[in-house]
């Protein structure tokens, strides 16, 4: 085995499948896709853009479940081997003291992340009808505590780092407008308490074809030797809309909004039929990573069409690779 | 046999499946969708949006077939079963004795509705090449009488109500504007003589995320006891254009412009494969419902991404519930 | 004195000014433009689109008065000479029976119409928010009765004839949208009872580029020995927003959907300070014209700038030559 | 005397000019505006939406000054007596140790907020070529040192308080998008370091016509008895773009996200050619306030046609009745 | 064997299969559709759009290769059969003395045309970042060697005629804007030197509803004596964006910018899952097409989806009696 | 005396004021424009962007006349002083062999350009309804020949320079699309025979903020012994639409597509009630110059507010000053 790049702890029970025979791509995709269907829970219309942890002996995850009135909930489950999920039915009913943030609008697209011993949930939240950055923690993916929303909308996207950076917290968004936006880059924010945030920097803006329109975090980054694994989604606008893809970039470990490197391709765009055909065609949104540090494997959730959750494999050292030659 | 809901003639020759084994939803699909293939005839690019009636011992329809010169026309049709059509090649050259009216630009989306000895058809009628309500009858689905156009452009979606209220003529439509309109209400009109049309209201307006951008009346209302059924279409756009999906409500007998209950959620949205690819993607869109009073039995005939012609089943007393519990 | 032209009543005590010395324009200003100020009662914003007719002794008036929150409303006015006026400062409540149509949302651009012992008045009204025609009567210029609004939204610019057509009430409107309208055409219907409308006929769309976004029915057409003589508005849209001019066309007396003549020109565009900057730079928009038939004199009242009243003049035999000539 | 409203020190040199005789209206305009004309420094094209502050026996301002390459920039000034002022024809050179920050983009729409014993500027500051809100304090007017931006982009109008609000500094502001943003709304955010900003609020939303498209804050909330008074801007869209007037509201003083009173009418709209005629047509934009606490006398600056800079005077016992009675 | 209709050699060796059984469509396609799958080179997200000619015993092409950025680039190929290709996974390094014309931006949508003894290429060429239409030859599809662009931006769709037409090299071309255009014609222009370009004449614009957005050139005109044969795409917008389906016109032999006869329907329009699902869903887009003279028949190559490269089939005389009969 | 910068004849008879005691600005304006009001012809709305050059012993016009149904149409006209004008009340019948060329759409912004013993006009040419560059020649200003349009559309600000550029014809244009083009740059192309246009070179793009929607070229270039001064229009797009003002650059005389100097200030913008106000607010666009050499005195021709024609007044070596200083 050769050097670990990944800084963290093993995670053997990870999902996980070998490169296919034949296959050359950096990232291939789970042969069973999708992992989750739309009709999980009998309320669904979807279940998409998921966010999943280690937990316990097995997994959690927040989940968007969008309803059959196409209502955009989040929803809690557990899964022991990160694939066979029970989701709850009910969305979660996030525990706030303050009605004025606490009032339910909406709630799309959640990242969760371990920080210390919370985990916490970042996810688009319908504030006063405007997205922009909800945050909660929980200690055991039974109650949810909502603080603070980390911004003034209109912003997406929002994905915390997974520790401190010279003391504060800090986390990923992208700023936007009110509806399908059509620019965006990724910003950088720390905050000392969770609740006000400052020393916004800029971090990167679209740039090859694939992301011109926007691009925004997914995954929570994952520490390496290298820098910050960032994968992130990006945009391109055919005459028949957006077509979501996604690819990877290192940030530097002290100061995250430099970018080291950056994949000048994408990793994996919508190419499958259940990436091309959904509620919204051409569509992979990865929104969750899990590493087992040792080995540098690394499993990553994405929607699929808006419709479906799907799960793509990669080796930590071919990700850098990917990213450093292009 | 519980109670009748459905204020009308038994159909007992109507197209009818059973639920499937293991199925929970409101309504489900015919199992050889679609009925109705985009080239049955041979100048057809695409037959959809489709008006079926109960006519003789059998059936008859007019039907949206797009040439293939993408030219909007409606035809005529016939049928033993109301599955297996006999279409007429050839479009309906409507008799009018005023060329300003007749003359043709382009006809679509027809809705039929038996009302006393005659059976009106409807439809959106290009008047001086911008959309309005266009009005006929026949009495034998082989002669039909184009008479005045039932409002002003710019109007969609015209749908009669199968009897007089209170001696009036009563008519749903969706006042709109000349291209592919980003809003849409539903209204009702009244008219002594099928010629002069006023008394306006207004019945509803886009609510739940399934139909935020627009919504429009499909098959003739059923009366009920509870009120007249409505199934009507909304759409939702997306970032990748409109999805078309479809629910229901009830309205008062009496003053029909006055919501009783409304479903939350849609009943049917664009999911499966002949539904979501085609010429226009993700359309799941209602023109007809067949009912047979005694058992509660409907069966809906909805066009499928615009290009084929689908069917779907309901019990009557489990549509009511759903209106009523949502 | 030669032919007369104009069918109608004498009014020799309208408000005139002979053309100026060295003035060979079609039509001429008064010289002490604007009539009505934008201030003339405490609560207005501004006073424009205003209709006028003979009443009485003197003349009576339906005025746009903008309030100071931009509010649009319709008020009441009576007038000596047609130039002093004593505007109401509240606006005009409508009596109606049935609250779904009497609800104020807004109201603007009115005009009004003599029609056997009655004066109706037509105007813009908020209907559900959305703009459509609204009707009233009034015998005394006090009490208005507000009856059905004429037609489905989306319409503006509803003009009656000052007499039944055939036996039929007739009006002239333009269907429009939702917003800041960039297209539209004059269109004409009747109706049985005021209530119902039917028998939509086209009658002109923009042609000449002073008028080629839109164009928009004016004052109540004058009945004259060539046709019905219409002075309508005309939009053209340049780089930076609308241009309101206007100019004339003769109808068919007896199918007023018929244009018999159309003058290629406009008669008057925004030149005067006062017309072209105001709340809405650059719009003249006539919405009432006064004539005495023996001599073929008319005033026309315009808005200007969208925030005060104008007057201009003309004689029929002129107008009737300038329209026939291009 | 009565009641003293304002809670504040006396200003006695303040400008001041008496309501004229005949004017009823609540504001009235100095009666040589503009108070600046556009090229009062050589280099200027236009000087307007500046923000004024006592200091020392005199006054001190921050004015936005476009280039005649039309750069926006900020530059200081001083004056004996607020109305004729020696503005540096150098733009703010804002010290800044960071220059992911302190590198100058553009700079518009400043304000000056004392708290404590710092001057405090706020302003629409290009970071990375997108507006946010740029912060920087001065003791002098001489030097200025910038400090992080208060938020994400992107956002414009911040407006702080003039004391902090439970130990926390309070900021309004309005989110906004990359463009001439069609919306807008006000929020309020606290911080504890004028460097992380959290708890945000929304305070209110477009309301009535005048102001039907967006709102921002104007100038430093001052202090009354009767709560916060905000003066604020308000833009309608007309079919030529947009007009901007302004109003005013009073905030809850411990929670002033709460409304307590908002005026429903403009306090003042663009009417005279110099707020009407310029480089943007129809802007009147108030950015500063001075007042004499125990005379209750305001004077408001305020950009007219986003070309030059005036003043207008009010009494604050009728400022409030104005927002109070609407 | 009936009249030769086509001018030209014979190419007994071209691809081609007969009209299957039960099929009455003038064009039929190949069986084992797609030919090019996306990713028959490493580099490659999508192979469509694709240029064959005849080339010594077998055919050679440029094709368009997007790359895993989503670059636009062309590519050579050589292939003994027209179906089995050899791409070269380069792109194609067009060999030119100016820097200011030779520089890489992108290229895209090839078309090869010999002329003499010259294979001249033609392409979407991004100069200065704008769309126009590029030019280069080649003798044995190795070297290229690229000349003056033929005209300003904006342009796209530049097709070569393969002889000179009075001594001038003549081209169509579809001017166009700066992003995803929504209106579009055909011109004609000639050239002396293949550098300057002038004579422009209008040929055709947008006529039926399948191709009521825009119309383009689509492969090298075919010689025939009935004029030549121009395969042509045209673009329907529905609300879910554009399709691109194609159909065929004859011009003038010697005045080739006067349309003879035009076929009112399309050809072949996006059916089959390949055609409806790709990176830009429902795009038939024919570039290049194989003729053997004495049989008539014609292989035309198309991309799919913006994805695929494919085949269909057609017979000359066949094809023209679809356009004269329609 | 100075240098003498400009390459060409005197013309001491030409249209002059001194600069007015107490300017600074580089240019200053004619102190009695307009020299050409809207109404000089009877027929004319405006009279605006106009051509003028020296002719005989006085000077020669083509004049854009916008009628009284805004139809765009070039009148020739003379004058003895430049400034007093007898200007044709009919349009220019251009002289065309080939009606495809010469049948009537429209006509606009017309330079005149004298080039060895023609003075050929260029203008926006109405080719089948869409803007691009005509072409005529006349040696009297009596007839003129029409040639072909120099461009395929979509082009505007066709601009010729006054000689051969090694043994070619050159003109500047700017490529737009077929609306109030939101874009657009200035090019270079070259033709051996007003015929065949080619070698297209890109020039400069907009720049600074007064110019950041696009730029087009306005009068003749002027050769000076620095390179080519060029005066070109640049339009900044505020909230309420386009604000076009004038600046000035240096071209190499070589290779005229290369910038030598740039000045970043605009020379002239919109601040005159007759340049502010008007058909369309807010514009001057310069479209002739008229030197004399030895004492370096420019005229400038420039049409405000797209309603009448105006003079402004410089010094070369001042206007070289501006531009390389800036």
């Amino acid at each position: 085995m050769g050097k670990q790049f990944i800084i963290g702890p093993e995670l053997p029970n990870m999902p996980w499948q070998d490169r296919p025979a034949g296959c050359n791509d950096v990232i291939w995709r789970y042969e069973r896709n999708p992992v989750i269907p739309r009709d999980l829970i009998p309320s669904s219309n979807s279940i998409f853009n998921s966010a999943v942890v280690p937990f316990e002996n097995g997994f959690a995850g927040v989940f968007r479940c969008d309803t059959k009135s196409r209502q955009m909930e989040v929803h809690k489950g557990l899964s022991e081997d990160g694939i066979n999920w029970n989701i709850d039915p009910k969305r979660i009913e996030f525990i706030c003291e303050d009605d004025n943030i606490g009032k339910f609008n909406y709630a799309y697209d959640p990242r969760v992340c371990k920080i210390e011993d919370k985990y916490y949930v970042t996810w688009c939240n319908g504030y006063h009808g405007y997205p922009t950055i909800g945050v909660a923690y929980t200690y055991d993916f039974n109650e949810f505590y909502q603080m603070e929303n980390a911004f003034l909308p209109f912003n997406r996207n929002g994905v915390l780092f997974p520790r401190k950076i010279h003391g504060k917290y800090a986390m990923l968004s992208r700023p936007s407008d009110n509806g399908h936006t059509p620019f965006g880059d990724i910003f950088y924010s720390e905050s000392p308490d969770m609740i006000h945030w400052g020393h916004h920097r800029h971090v990167m803006s679209p740039n090859k074809p694939w992301e011109s329109t926007k691009i925004g975090a997914g995954p929570i980054p994952i520490e390496t030797t290298e820098g910050w694994l960032l994968f992130y989604h990006g945009v391109l606008t055919s005459c028949n809309g957006f077509v979501y893809s996604f690819g990877a970039a290192l940030l530097d470990i002290d100061e995250p909004w430099k970018v080291l490197y950056r994949g000048s391709n994408y990793l994996l765009s919508p190419q499958r039929l259940y990436e091309c055909v959904g509620d919204v065609p051409n569509v992979t949104f990865p929104t969750a990573a899990l590493c087992d540090a040792p080995t540098g494997r690394i499993a990553i959730y994405y929607g699929a069409a808006d419709t479906v959750t799907c799960l793509a494999f990669a080796q930590v050292e071919e990700i850098i690779d990917f990213i450093k030659s292009n």
